[in-house]
């Protein structure tokens, strides 16, 4: 049986996901937005019977069983950890700090038995899940090198924003970056170890965001992993690049390559290529039928289609279920996890630390939470001597 | 009157490069080869009427006035040096070390008189002059990144040598990293000032190299470059990311691309695209109506192309003048100077130190030869003491 579903957020990807979730046969019950004009204006449009701007009114709202929650980044961890702690199924986008992704891993493991996941769509893109496939089948043979690159137009919002603002989550490192950290340990199941990177913001004014306004978001960003694994076949010391550049206006580009000693797998877009050295060249592994036709502004189509796929995911793992709430782990398991999202933001948080100190920094995740008055307890400690 | 030439090296460079000369109209005099029996068994092959495996007997040839050197980078110094000590034009590869690269700035800047130029095609390759000038006209706006690649099969010689020696100028970084290191300062009119780089040698036996014996020289490389300027227009601040993968068999990817604040323009092979921001996507600003079917194994197509454009600018420097030995600037001003080498092969360096330092790293170009006799020199005063 499936849930009703609540959404938060009125942005490009909440508004996408409410055609894809009634695709798969889910009632969107309520949504939430920023501000109440944001809200009824977005549920007039699609038609959704409950609006609000007040979030307990959609996590108490007893027609909703799971929450989507696609909203900007500071706000995630509270809704997130709210809604587990009231019982309901979360799926939701990042949150701003590793802090915020450690309160929400958590609240995951306290309520093992409810779906907590950050919805990195990416990973339930049929040219990702084949990908991942062909590499644990030695397609590649010994992984070496990944190369992932994405460029296109500005993330910025219309207005000044979060988008704008790096300590909010915002910029290319944070918010399509983070993405790929997820996805290339996902596809190699390793993580990485160290990485080097540099942020740049070429763009720190236009013509929305002006006078005493600057943005802070990186809109170039250029980063190396090294992965660490657990023994042969996984992706232990191999190299990761990525490229971020969201300068670029016109189609998004959104590549990703590994290189292996035996051969290649290059996922462009949707479509997933290979080459086997001593082949004949490059092979269509998977082509995407549904051609490119529908590329959204400011959402790659990867995303948009890996997010059709994940709602689909969603439908199968709750539908056989009797009751609402319960749901079966198959078919999510390829989920990113709240530990997943831990993971990733501590990888970000390592990417901007190096860009600023230029050396390599090593990616340590948390595993308890920093005192927040660690500050005032050193400077206690440092005035009784 | 065109010169006669002799050259050196028995390789794919030298091989290629036979056949452009002659199809320009230069008279190719002499061979020189590392070995009597290469030289003689090439000589044969292309019908060069003198071969030699005794470099004197190529630069003091009578009918030589022009010198070619396409050999490993150890001996390229001393070649060259000598040549213009004995009054012949020269158009060589780039030196093993800076040091090398030095001594060979010192040599040209003794005899302006002679031609003195580093041979990389690239910049020579008409979809390079087409971006350079495009630059210069702000196609792309204010420059703010550049990314080039080049991806393919690997760069060892069938039999052990200098190619899989580090320490001798093998490997990605210094064979084809270095021709991308020139070509961009010299797109942009600016220099590298802070490099940051990884060198990886994924492959260190093969079926030709095993043994005892190991690969050194890097099949995987990565490195950005931090750009200094002498003001706006220039690259001053831009951002270079190079990346270079030779454990790729099949065709070569070759692709450089600048991105500005008004557009962007891609090199990808021999081909030129260009889009400008809000224009309707990418158009091809210059194509190259021979094709791709021409190539070469072991030579990427742009080098190969690139080549023949420097030797057609070659007859017409020498073309017009009534002296063997005379040449006019103007063709060949856009030549890579032994001074650049110099600074190629700091960047290189620079690089290399990178890659152990795990730190960004400055580059500073050589104004005076370092005395060999330096550690010698501190040892003793370190006696003294």
């Amino acid at each position: 049986m499936l849930p009703g579903v609540g959404v938060f957020g009125t942005g490009s990807t909440a508004r996408m996901l409410v055609p894809l979730l009634r695709g798969e046969g889910f009632e969107v019950r309520a949504l939430w937005g920023r501000s109440e004009e944001e809200a009824r204006s977005l549920a007039q449009e699609l038609g959704i019977p409950f609006h609000t701007s007040q979030s307990d009114d959609v996590l108490l709202h007893p027609d909703v069983d799971l929450v989507c929650i696609y909203i900007s980044p500071p706000l995630t961890r509270q809704i997130a950890v709210k809604a587990l702690g009231i019982g309901k199924n979360v799926v939701c986008e990042k949150a701003a700090t590793a802090v915020d992704a450690f309160k929400m891993v958590t609240a995951a493991r306290y309520y093992p038995q409810l779906l907590s996941i950050v919805g990195n769509a990416l990973r339930f893109l049929p040219a990702f899940i084949a990908m991942r496939q062909l590499l644990a089948e030695g397609y590649v043979g010994e992984l070496q090198v990944c190369d992932a690159r994405v460029y296109g137009p500005s993330l910025l919002d219309q207005s000044y924003g979060w988008t704008c603002e790096e300590l909010m989550g915002g910029g290319g490192l944070h918010t399509v970056g983070s993405t790929l950290v997820d996805l290339l340990s996902h596809l190699m199941g390793a993580r990485a170890i160290r990485v080097h990177g540099l942020l740049r913001t070429f763009v720190r004014q236009n013509g929305a965001i002006r006078g005493i306004r600057r943005v802070t978001s990186d809109d170039f960003c250029f980063f190396q992993m090294l992965m660490g694994g657990s023994g042969p076949g996984t992706g232990s010391g191999v190299c990761c690049t990525v490229t971020l550049n969201f300068n670029m206006p016109g189609a998004f580009v959104h590549e990703v390559m590994v290189v292996g000693s035996a051969g290649r797998l290059i996922a462009r877009g949707t479509e997933l290529y290979g080459q086997r050295n001593g082949g004949n060249g490059e092979e269509l592994l998977l082509g995407d039928s549904e051609g490119t036709g529908q590329e959204v502004k400011d959402v790659p189509l990867p995303h948009l289609r890996g997010l059709g796929s994940m709602v689909k995911a969603l439908k199968d793992a709750f539908q056989a279920q009797e009751e609402r709430r319960s749901w079966a782990r198959g078919p999510v398991a390829m989920a990113s996890t709240f530990e997943d999202g831990l993971y990733v933001q501590t990888v970000v948080e390592a990417v901007k630390r190096s860009s600023r100190s230029g050396e390599w920094e090593s990616v340590e995740v948390m595993t308890q939470e920093p005192d927040p008055n660690q500050n005032l307890c050193e400077a206690l400690q440092r005035n009784k001597n």
